[in-house]
């Protein structure tokens, strides 16, 4: 393997136009390169959508990598500098669709693990691969499948370092050691249709949401903790009205959605919604939807180990956070293990010309590598 | 002329299919009728609509009957029981689109004319008919055409009786001497678009508007006065949000609605909306309509001739109303005149099997050949 085995690898990856839910055979390049090196693979297709599980090792903790092979659409094609799905460097930087998010981070990954293994063929534990192809979409038939497939097959992890873009600035200035969960809820309120010219003769729901929502909106519902700020709620849509500027519509309807941190739980934040909702006149139902509870690594093994790494390729370590949308490692957390996220800056990812550093792969490959050697200590060494 | 004369002048207009703005006819049919009984008449058509003035005598005050030939459309046929441009008669009631608004009125008028005619073809003054068949639709060139029409060729109008159906329960329980004024504003809140798990990256103008929002629906605009309920506000629409519960939307959109007595005036009211959401932090714009401004005839002559035809043919007074929505009233009342409208009982209209009493069509021809009796008294009789 020369130095540029990461990014043929990436190139190869990018190359394969597996916009969600599609895989477009990046699966099988990865499962070709992990068989060589003695990984068992399992695949694990559901519902169209392409995931697998590669193992190598036979007993002790399990130290899994983990991602996804599907990119977001690439957008309008005239605004891309170059073709999305044809990999191209400018100035020391790699473009395409996927090159950040994170096809990058599967050939690091890739490469880590042939550079490992060749040193420590008879390394300790085990070291896994979890790779889907549908992580952008709905995410129903992917990790989750996957996590349920293994919960029923007795296989743990104990440590998953996930490969989704978690650097702010420069690689590995950021880690994500959690996520905050996510809550929707769909609100109907009920009025009772009629002329604006008649007002009393109707119940008009825009006027009784008006106070009881913004009510919602000014509530404290945590204060967050040392590791996740305060959970926050977010009107996303709000419709009523039938068009006509005569007519007091018979309904409203509003989305929001919680980003919520470990301080409260789901049952918890709707039933302070309800409470502030149930003070109003306004006759209301609102359908939840938990879009993923969240999941928190306490700083321990895995986080010390990515930390040295860190420390051992880049010479410094990352700030922890929790922030931002959710990733799979809530899927994977719920198998109890520890998760981190590492992975390139994120800067361009889901835009026009996503790209990544040539030098970045390089890096986050050595990393990983410096992982593997920190946690699955090769027995054959000592 | 028969009894028939107004039930049969009314089927004809009915079974003209004249849905806004389309006439199909109808002035046609009114214009010959009137012609024959020495009006004289001057078509005003414009972008499509058919209007007319009549008039007849030379000097003297002006008592003009005013109406529209256009009607709503029918709706689902399968609901009605009989065609809708079909008039039926099924136990006692005049079923088709317009019996009640108002072709049973128009028929009512013009049979009143000619009664009143060959009573005292030397009568006083001026009696007029100012007939539109854009009073459904967008209104710009009916009764307002003729209106600017009036004023440029320098006509008045003294008195006006408007053939709307202002009846409630029964034939003229209910009289309009004014109407409330309607005032539209579109509201655009102006915010940042932005994702939910970032809101500081964001501005919600679904957040922004709640409580500026609810303090416009609770301020009190006005108290009324012994004529006009107090002003209302209702919001008729309210849109914000992509459609996808994890954006938050840049824009949020509101419309809403002022029906306003004369207490208040547009100027008063917008200065009062700017009032409150300037004391907000909110970035909006509003862009106002006036939809029209309010009218009112205190009681006078006009009304007094129109209680006591009421009392002559139905041995019952009127309650004065200025409720509910616009009527073409508005535009003729800027001439300076008195103005009411008086018509059939107002239940069915606009809905699936429109009808009138037939009976209530005779009667109602009766108490406009005695307004016109009161007000234009015949030289010819002293
Ligand atoms: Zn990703
Ligand atoms: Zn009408």
């Amino acid at each position: 393997m020369g130095n540029s085995a990461v990014l043929e690898l990436a190139k190869d990856l990018i190359s394969r136009p597996s916009v969600t839910p599609e895989d477009a055979g990046c699966q099988d390049l990865m499962i070709a390169r992990l068989e060589a090196i003695g990984f068992r693979v399992t695949r694990l297709p559901a519902g169209g959508v392409e995931n697998f599980w590669a193992e190598r090792g036979n007993a002790g903790p399990c130290l899994c990598f983990a991602g996804h092979t599907d990119v977001v659409p690439s957008g309008p094609l005239a605004e891309w500098q170059s073709d999305p799905f044809q990999p191209t460097i400018r100035d020391g930087l790699l473009y395409g669709r996927g090159a950040a998010d994170m096809k990058g981070s599967l050939a690091a990954m890739v490469v880590a693990a042939e550079r490992f293994v060749a040193l420590h063929p008879g390394h300790s534990g085990r070291l896994a691969f979890l790779i889907t192809s549908d992580e952008e979409g709905i995410a129903t038939h992917g990790t989750r499948h996957v996590v349920d497939w293994l919960r029923e097959h007795g296989e743990t992890i104990d440590w998953c370092v996930v490969g989704e873009p978690s650097s702010e600035n420069m690689l590995g200035d950021v880690i994500k050691n959690g996520r905050r969960g996510s809550l929707n809820g769909r609100l109907t309120v009920q009025g009772i249709q009629g002329h604006v010219a008649y007002p009393d003769k109707a119940d008009n729901p825009i006027h009784r949401a008006f106070r009881p929502l913004a009510d919602l909106v000014d509530q404290a519902w945590d204060a967050g903790n040392d590791f996740f700020p305060p959970t926050r709620l977010q009107f996303s849509n709000i419709h009523a009205g039938t068009g006509a500027n005569n007519v007091i519509p018979g309904q409203l309807q509003a989305d929001f959605n919680f980003r919520f941190s470990t301080e409260s739980t789901p049952e918890s934040l709707q039933a302070g919604v309800h409470k502030i909702l149930d003070a109003s006149a306004m006759r209301y139902t609102i359908d939840w939807q938990l879009s993923g509870p969240p999941f928190f690594t306490a700083p321990g093994t895995l986080v010390a180990a990515t930390q040295k790494a860190l420390q051992a390729v880049e010479e410094h370590e990352a700030r922890l956070s929790t922030d931002g949308g959710t990733s799979d490692g809530r899927f994977i957390a719920q198998l109890g293990g520890q998760v981190v996220e590492l992975g390139p800056v994120n800067a361009t990812i889901h835009k026009i010309n996503e790209c990544v550093a040539v030098a970045d792969l390089e890096h986050l490959s050595q990393i990983y590598t410096e992982i593997m050697a920190h946690l699955l200590e090769a027995a054959d060494d000592h």
